[in-house]
């Protein structure tokens, strides 16, 4: 039992030192040596539990997908007035822990990580994910008829992810500034007439 | 003369060259002899013309950026219907270029590449030239009242940018069908009440 507890303490380093190397030098450029070295354990037990860097980027993403599936969907329920304000504060919270877990960043930077050749999990989730709060705002009279929930999850996925990538250079196109001024432009076209 | 006109085909192919290594490598692992050897040139030449892979990359985004500039400033200039047509002609080139042309889609990664620690020249002339095309619409009475142009060229550059990230995976993304989706969503917020 000890033995497991401390297997499953060692699995967590990992993964968290995976995602710091994966972010700061990019998925070609991390080693194994720095990644085992990083999380203070040894070599042996980096292969114990991942053969390769591939096992160790696919389990980075499905930490990030876990993370991220719990925290949209505690916004979504939680946030009061309707699915849009639960969709707002979704893409909220989701922008805030790419900007503040390197776990959940790693996982969106892996799926548009070319030189992984992989597929982009998190990226189909969230599109995936934002389309059915769209559906559902539409099945509860919460989405303006003239919209469709596709093209306006397509806009909404590609203006978040494009936030991501303008905001690994410049920390301003993380801010919450940028998030209002998304919401400003898309919100009146979602919203039903009064 | 003949030996000015050398030099000049000798940049440019290192300029071409550069483009496709970074694309396909990423900057990071990108290395000056895989460069020089694709571009046909020796080592000495390649130092000749460029004094290290940061000068290179400059030297590919000012490439990708006289190219962008070029294309959508025809596109906007030649289109029939105004302002908002020109933006919609001027992004369909732009995407179509990153697509297309290695060394614009190299001028746009390696804009959103940590590992290169620059400034991201080309996504700062882009959301400039998206912002000044509302501004213009706004003048001519082609923008909505109710919409900010700085609001509305965060939301284009974005979803275009995004659009990018996730068409670097999976190609979709970077189709035609998508962008017809990302104005189904955003022209009618742009256009003016009838």
């Amino acid at each position: 039992m000890v033995k497991q507890a401390r297997a499953a303490v060692t699995r967590q380093a990992l993964i968290s030192a995976a995602a710091e190397v994966f972010g700061a030098d990019g998925y070609a450029m991390a080693t194994l040596p720095v990644i085992s070295g990083r999380a203070g354990v040894s070599s042996g037990a980096l292969h114990f539990h991942f053969p390769n860097k591939d096992a160790l980027a696919a389990a980075v993403e499905d930490a990030a997908a876990e993370s991220a599936l719990a925290l949209t969907e505690e916004s979504a329920l939680t946030a009061e007035g309707g699915r849009l304000p639960g969709l707002v504060a979704a893409v909220g919270r989701l922008m805030d822990a790419v900007t503040d877990d390197p776990v959940v960043r790693a996982g969106f930077r892996l799926g548009g990580d070319p030189s992984r050749k992989s597929e982009a999990k998190l990226h189909d989730w969230w599109y995936e994910w934002v389309r059915d709060a769209l559906v559902q705002a539409r099945a509860d009279g919460e989405l303006a008829e003239d919209v469709s929930a596709e093209d306006a999850a397509v806009v909404i996925v590609a203006a978040t992810l494009g936030l991501e990538t303008l905001g690994a250079v410049d920390r301003y196109w993380r801010s919450a500034e940028r998030l209002v001024q998304l919401w400003s432009f898309a919100l009146p076209r979602l919203s039903p007439a009064e």
